[in-house]
């Protein structure tokens, strides 16, 4: 069996049929599997910032094919002025989230191609979004290879929030990894964080798992530590929202708490992002723009309130692991050991 | 205002009234303040086992009071032979949980008591569980002084679980320093873990403090690492469910992945328990047994199914914290800095 194998990669979160923009409702997930249908960008924009979709590269997607909306609903109303019209809407798509660098990067290419446009923009503007997250999809399945390649001792391995294909365009990027990995047997079992205060791990994370018959054992956050000291975990294996220029990354809320568990226990810890997720604007970590959400998150489960009223909350939703705690950076480039400065520069240079 | 000021301390998780054990249902915090009755002790042991009540302390004082409900019910069937009916029930108490010594420590006590009696053992033994209930107090009062008095920087706190005033006798003890720390302006603010399964962070420890009017702010476990990252948290402080005769500490499942996290930050690390959590006998942290509870906990929010069906989970709900971790662990007979053998020997001989 290897990673190409088709049982191991049956979920899309995003897809694009005939005119609309399909999106798995992942805040349902696992209780209900439910997929929304959108034809305005707006929506998209909404439902980006209210995570219906969510994970780096997923977003980049969707933003892709939002801007296909956005184009295609100004060019009904208008076929002479629909240039004017569709920055707005763009606008509302490059401020749905903040951190994640593959929206933007998503929105600069779709712009790139738009730019020489004026009649029928449609099919080449569906042609790109099409090949952006084709890519995304072909690049996820070569950073398998690449960061199952490392993984030279059969182990445990531990992955926080979700990272599959339904944070991705397809496959995933960290669970990627661990789809190829368990096709070519060098894993024993997956550990997943919960990933508290969305539970990714619970709702997504062992729901992508157990579609594709690999078995997972959830723990809580805080259980991470112990299960290190136990000497199973070989890997931990996260993925990433944005990778500064010098190799620290930005990644969901408790990526950079396992690094430093991860460091002291001797346990390896590989970051795998296509290189779309790479800034090299950003000299550093401390530069990358960290979304606060609301403090409703954490005070609350789903409309049942938990703490006590009066209590407050502080819900970053990612933080900033730096380069040093990390082993690998696995991208569909190539994989980078030890990254610093001067590797992210031979990778993204060569 | 000073640590003895009432406003600070206003709650009590276990009452003896009038031949009835009242205990608040700490599963129902925040959401609803309901307190049980209990007159038979089997029904004792199983409110503990379901976690009615917890922390190491207040468990400890349960028992006691538990031992109570069990002589008076086979001294009213029968003043002849109440002494070889009662170990059944004590049985039943000593099995309810495994981890915190305090539960072994209360029963022993009780049972030395007991030992002598004969008619009329009663009056003896509430009056011994009352003693236990109230140097449990004292000593938190003392523990507070003794650990506030560490803190000569003024600035934040992090705490795990709940150690206050529903986990012991009343006042607390990480709790019970953070309070006197409060009320001798050497905390700036406090931050609470929510402390994932049971929440005991976000129901109620943010309850207990927001009831003595002092200001908490939640994060998610994962979000700790950052907290610390930011400077702003001058010591974490925790409880114990058990301490070796090496200063190993087992405590709520979370607890030594955040002592690895404030040995990496600078940040101090304090642990206070009286010394009814000292287990003497056991060697290190390695042999003290840690109960793995039902993984519905972790796959489920209440009733509600939250991860995959076929998913599973790992458990714990405690970990050791090697003495190497700790800076100093505050007991009401005095303060240990950097333990190690040597000074917990000198600790409890002394």
């Amino acid at each position: 069996m290897t990673s190409q194998d088709a049982s191991y990669d049956t979920i899309r979160a995003v897809e694009w049929h005939d005119g609309v923009l399909k999106l798995i409702d992942q805040r349902l997930l696992p209780a209900r599997y439910e997929v929304l249908s959108f034809e305005r960008a707006a929506d998209v924009a909404q439902a980006i910032t209210d995570m219906v979709v969510r994970g780096a590269p997923a977003i980049g997607v969707t933003a892709a094919y939002g801007v296909v909306l956005a184009v295609q609903e100004c060019y009904a109303r208008s076929p002479a002025s629909w240039k004017s019209d569709v920055p707005a809407l763009l606008g509302l798509l490059r401020r749905s989230r903040p951190t994640a660098v593959n929206l933007f990067w998503a929105l600069d290419r779709m712009e790139r191609v738009m730019a020489p446009l004026q009649q029928d923009p449609l099919p080449m503007l569906l042609a790109e979004a099409k090949a952006i997250h084709e890519e995304d999809i072909v690049a996820n399945r070569r950073m398998g290879d690449l960061g199952a390649a490392l993984m030279d001792e059969v182990g445990c391995v531990l992955t926080h929030c979700n990272t599959g294909s339904l944070a991705t365009g397809g496959y995933g990027t960290a669970l990627g990894v661990i789809r190829s990995a368990w096709s070519e047997g060098r894993i024993d079992h997956v550990y997943a964080d919960e990933t508290r205060p969305w539970l990714q791990g619970a709702r997504l994370t062992a729901w992508e798992l157990v579609q594709d018959s690999i078995p997972v054992t959830l723990i809580v956050e805080g259980a991470a530590a112990s299960l290190m000291r136990t000497g199973k975990v070989k890997w931990v294996i996260v993925g990433a929202d944005r990778i500064t220029a010098n190799g620290d990354v930005a990644n969901k809320i408790g990526t950079y708490g396992l690094a430093v568990l991860a460091k002291h226990h001797g346990v390896k810890f590989m970051v795998v992002a296509p290189s779309t997720t790479i800034d090299m604007t950003l000299s550093r970590g401390e530069d990358i723009p960290i979304e606060t959400r609301p403090e409703s998150e954490v005070l609350c489960l789903g409309a049942q309130r938990v703490a006590a009223e009066g209590a407050h909350a502080w819900n970053p939703s990612f933080d900033m692991t730096p380069a040093a705690l990390i082993d690998a950076i696995v991208t569909e480039r190539g994989v980078l050991l030890k990254p610093n400065s001067e590797g992210m520069a031979r990778l993204m240079g060569g």
